[in-house]
C-alpha cells in the first residue's frame, strides 16, 4: 500500500458535493446564478481533468466497425460538464432543499418507525448470524443520505447511477403502453419460448451482435423475472426430475452471495448447496456456477471442475463494456443476463438466458410456466425500447456522441474507480484487487476493468470484521462471510447515485 | 336433459359470425357499406334481445351508494351495439382477409412447423398421462381460430375477452413510462413489502372498497408476479423453516389443475402435495386451499377440514362481481388476487395477496425476494392505472356508462353463458353446473353466477373421456383427471375472444 500524499487527501475532502474531484464544480452560493457554479475559470484547469481521464482510456485512431464509436475521451467534455452540472444541481437540491429530489418529487418520507430502524441497522448487522439471504432491506436501502453523516448503505447493487444517463436520453427510452396490449398470456407460440416477446427477443439478438460478448445466434433465449429467476429454472432444468439425492451446487469462492439462499430455501430435492468449488470432492453429480466477471470480486473466471459429472451454468450479469473488456463472445451452453446490471433497470425484474440445448431450455421455460406462468410483458416491451435505444445510439448516427449507455457506464465507473483508490490510498487501511487491462473488441482499444463491486479488504490492525467496523463509521456493505470468504471482506456496491458514492468516498478517506 | 329445440339449434348455427345471437347482425357483403350490416331492419328486433338479456339482470330502481353505477340492462345497447360491431368487424377481417387482425397487426405467423405441432395437438393430448402441469402449449394457445374447423383452444383461461373493453377505454388505460423511470430494485422502503408500488396499493385498496369483496384495512398488501407466485410464497410462509417432514397441501376435488404441479415441482421438503382435502386422514399439519368461486367448476367455497393443525390459503381469484354475486368481503388471514382475472391483464403477471398476520406476511415477502427480488414494476406502474381507470369508471361522471368494468363483464359473461346452456340443450350429451341466484352488495340486486370456466359433464353413452371425446371435434380442453375428478368432466374457458367462443358454441351445438 502505498501511504496516501496530503493533496489526495485534502482533494477528496474539499469536492465534497463534486461529481469529479478535478472539475473545478463548486457549491453554488444562495445568492450566486447557477450559470457561475459551472463555468470554468480558466481552459487550464477544464481540460486538465479530461487529459487525465483519458489516460487509462486512449482515444482511437481508427473509426470502429460499429459506426460512430468514438473514444471515451473524445465524448468526455459532455459527458464530464452535464453530468458534473446534474449533480451539483441534485447536491445543491439534496442539502440546501431537501424537500425536491432529483425528479421534482419529494424524497421517500422516512417515518418514525423507520427512523427508528434505521437507527437500528447501525446496531444489528443487517446480515446477522444465520442470515445469508440476499436482500436484506433497511430504511436506507435505495434512499439518497439525507445528510453528511447519514448511513450510507452500499449493501445492494441497486443500479441507480443509470438514472443520469436515461434522463439524459429524453424521450428515446420511453414507452406507451395502450391499455388494451399484452392481455394475453401468451406472446408467441411459434417459438419456443412462447411468453418471450419478439421485440425483446429480437433487441437481445441485436445487442449482443453489437457488442461481441456472446453468441446468441444457435442459442434459445429464454427469458425470466430477473437473472434470478433464470438461475433457479437452470437449477432446475439440470436436475433430473427423479434423482435420488439432490445434485450438488458449487461456486469458487467468494461466491455471489445469493446463490447457497436462492438454492436452498425451499429445501428442494432436486438440488443442493455444497460450498466452495475449489474444495468439492468426490464423484457426485454437481452443478458449477460461473460468475464472470466475478460478484463479488470482479475476476474473470472459468470453470474450476472439469469432470464429467458436472453441469455449468454461465452467470454473465457483469460481463458488459462499461465493466470490463470484452475479449471475445462467450459461446457456452447456459449463459444468464440481466437487464439491471445491463441497462440499470433493476426495477424491471428482466433477465434472459442463452441456452444452446433445446430439452434444456425447455425445461428451463417449464420451471418459468410453474413458478410464473411467463414474465411481466410490460417489462419485456419497456426493455425492447430501452435496448434499442442503447443499440440505436450505436448503430444510428449520433454526432455528439450523447446517447452511448456503454461510454457513459465505462467513463463513470473509470471516474469512480479513480476516486475509489485514491480514497483507499489516502485512508491507508484498506486493500483493493487490481485488475491488467486487456484488448477491449467493442471499442478497439484496450481497457481497464471497473467492477460493479468493490471488493474491499480492511488491511487495519485488530479488525478482523471489516463490515461491522464499516458500520460502526455508518457506511453498510455486505460481509465477507457471505461470500464464502474472510470477514476482513466486504462487498461494496459502485453503481449507486452519484452523491450516495462520494458521500462514500468521502468518508472512507477519512477513516484510519 | 330437456331435448334441444329445433330453433335454437337452428339459431346456433345461423349467427355464427354475430356475438349475440339474437342481434340482427349478419356477415357485410363485400360491396356493401359496412353501416347496413349493423341498422336494425325494425324496432322490434333490436328491442327484442336487449328485454331478454335484461331477465336474468334485472333493472336497479335506486341510484347506487357508487355513484352512477345503473343497471346493466341500461347500459346494454351501446355494449351490445358496439360489441357487436367490433366483432362483426373482427369476423370479417379475420374470415375474409385473414392477413389482418383487429388490431391492424399481421395475425401470429404460423409456420411450417407450428402447422405440425397444431395437427400433432389433435393426435397427442396436451395432458397426456403423467404431466400435470398447468400450462401445456400449442400453437393454437393465445391465438384466434384461422378458419371454420380450426381447433378451438380453450385449455387456457386466457382472459382475451377483455381485450374489446379496453380498447373502448380509449386512452384511460394507457401508460407512458420515461426511460428513467423505475431503475432501483425498491420501491417503498418505509413499506413491509418494499418492492410494492405506493401506487398500486393504493389502487387496490381502493377497488376493495368498491367492490366490496375483501376487507384490506388492516391487511398488509404483498404483491406477486402473478397469484401463482404468491400461492408458491404462501405455502413457504407457513411452513416452519425446520419441519422435519414436508406440510400436506390439500384442496377439495375438484380443485385447481395447477396447485398439485406448482406445490412439488421443486420436490420442495417444506410441503408437498396431498391430494383432496375431503380425503385426508391423520393428524398431520396441512395446509388447505380454498378456491372461492372455484376453479373449475364457479361453485362458493369454504375450508373443508376444520383442524387445528391447519392453516387455509384462500384463492379468491374470481371473487369478483362479472363471475359471481358478492355477497360480502371476505376477511381472512392470506387472500389471493390477481390481476388477469380481475381487469384481463394476464400478460402482466401481477397479483396480491392480503395478509393479516405480519409474521406471515414477512415470510411471503422473502419468498418473493429470494425467487425473484421483487416484482416488475412496470407492471405495478402499469396496474395502478388500470385499476384507476376502473374505480374511475364507477366514482366519477359516466353519464354513459361506458367504461364500467365490472358491468361490461357481467353482461358478456351473462350472454356467454346463456349461448352455452343453450348449445349444450341442443346438442343434449353434456350437463352443466346450476347455480342459485344471490344478492350482490356491489350492484345491489339479485345476480346469477357466471363462472370463468365451464366444468362440462359428457353425458353421451359410451364416452368415459370427454377432454378425448371433445378433441375429436377440434376442441381442446383440459381433462377432469387433472382437477382430481373423473373424466367425464373437462374444463372450458368462458374468457376468450368472441369469435373462439362463437366458433365454441357452433361446434359444441353440432355435437351429438
Amino acid at each position: 500500500m502505498d501511504s496516501p500524499s496530503p493533496d489526495a487527501a485534502a482533494a477528496g475532502r474539499r469536492h465534497y458535493f463534486a461529481f469529479l474531484p478535478s472539475l473545478p464544480l463548486r457549491l453554488r452560493k444562495a445568492d450566486e446564478p447557477l450559470s457561475a457554479a459551472v463555468t470554468p475559470r480558466s481552459n487550464h484547469r477544464l481540460q486538465a481533468p479530461v487529459a487525465k481521464a483519458s489516460e487509462k482510456v486512449p482515444t482511437r485512431s481508427k473509426p470502429s466497425r460499429r459506426g460512430s464509436l468514438i473514444g471515451f475521451a473524445g465524448l468526455s467534455w459532455e459527458l464530464l460538464i452535464v453530468g458534473s452540472l446534474a449533480l451539483n444541481l441534485v447536491a445543491i437540491s439534496l442539502f440546501a432543499s431537501p424537500s425536491l429530489d432529483e425528479d421534482g418529487a419529494p424524497p421517500l418520507d422516512f417515518d418514525a418507525e423507520a427512523s427508528v430502524a434505521a437507527s437500528a441497522a447501525l446496531v444489528g448487522s443487517p446480515h446477522s448470524e444465520g442470515r445469508d439471504e440476499e436482500i436484506s432491506v433497511s430504511s436506507t436501502s435505495g434512499s439518497r443520505p439525507t445528510s453528511k453523516d447519514a448511513v450510507i448503505n452500499l449493501d445492494h447493487g441497486d443500479p441507480t447511477m443509470y438514472k443520469s444517463f436515461w434522463k439524459r436520453m429524453g424521450h428515446r427510452g420511453d414507452i406507451t403502453i395502450a391499455g388494451w396490449q399484452g392481455i394475453s398470456y401468451f406472446s408467441d407460440v411459434t417459438n419456443l419460448c412462447w411468453f418471450l416477446e419478439p421485440e425483446f427477443d429480437h433487441e437481445i439478438r441485436r445487442l449482443h451482435r453489437l457488442v461481441g460478448n456472446a453468441v446468441a445466434d444457435g442459442h434459445f433465449v429464454v427469458v425470466g423475472t430477473g437473472s434470478t429467476q433464470l438461475f433457479q429454472a437452470a437449477l432446475y432444468a439440470l436436475s433430473p426430475p427423479d434423482t435420488p439425492h439432490p445434485l450438488s451446487v458449487v461456486s469458487a469462492a467468494p461466491y455471489y452471495s445469493s446463490y447457497p439462499a436462492v438454492t436452498d430455501y425451499l429445501r428442494s430435492g432436486l438440488y443442493r448447496w455444497a460450498g466452495d468449488a475449489s474444495a468439492f470432492k468426490g464423484n457426485n453429480i454437481y452443478i458449477e456456477l460461473v460468475c464472470s466477471p466475478n460478484n463479488p470480486d470482479g475476476s474473470i473466471r472459468e470453470a474450476v471442475l472439469k469432470s464429467e459429472n458436472g453441469t455449468i451454468i454461465h452467470d454473465l450479469a457483469y460481463y458488459w463494456p462499461q465493466y470490463t473488456p470484452i475479449t471475445h463472445a462467450e459461446d457456452h451452453d447456459i449463459m444468464l443476463f440481466t437487464v439491471s446490471k445491463t441497462t440499470g433497470h433493476a426495477g424491471s425484474r428482466l433477465g434472459w438466458a442463452l441456452v444452446k440445448d433445446k430439452d434444456v431450455a425447455k425445461r428451463m421455460i417449464k420451471f418459468v410456466e410453474l413458478n410464473s406462468i411467463g414474465v411481466s410483458k410490460d417489462s419485456q416491451f419497456r426493455a425492447a425500447k430501452i435496448l434499442k435505444a442503447i443499440s440505436d445510439g450505436y448503430e444510428l448516427p449520433n454526432p455528439k456522441n450523447k446517447y452511448k449507455l456503454f461510454d457513459f457506464g465505462h467513463l463513470l465507473m473509470s471516474v469512480r474507480w479513480k476516486r475509489l483508490r485514491e480514497a483507499v490510498k489516502v485512508s491507508g487501511i484498506f486493500s483493493l484487487p487490481e485488475f491488467q487491462s486487456s484488448y477491449c473488441t467493442f471499442t478497439g482499444k484496450r481497457a481497464e476493468t471497473y467492477p460493479a463491486f468493490a471488493w474491499l479488504k480492511c488491511e487495519k490492525e485488530g479488525v478482523e470484521d471489516c463490515e461491522s467496523f464499516l458500520r460502526s463509521h455508518k457506511i453498510l456493505s455486505r460481509n465477507g462471510k457471505h461470500f464464502g470468504a474472510a470477514r476482513k471482506y466486504v462487498r461494496i456496491s459502485m453503481l449507486d447515485r452519484d452523491e450516495t458514492f462520494e458521500l462514500f468516498i468521502e468518508r472512507l478517506s477519512s477513516l484510519t
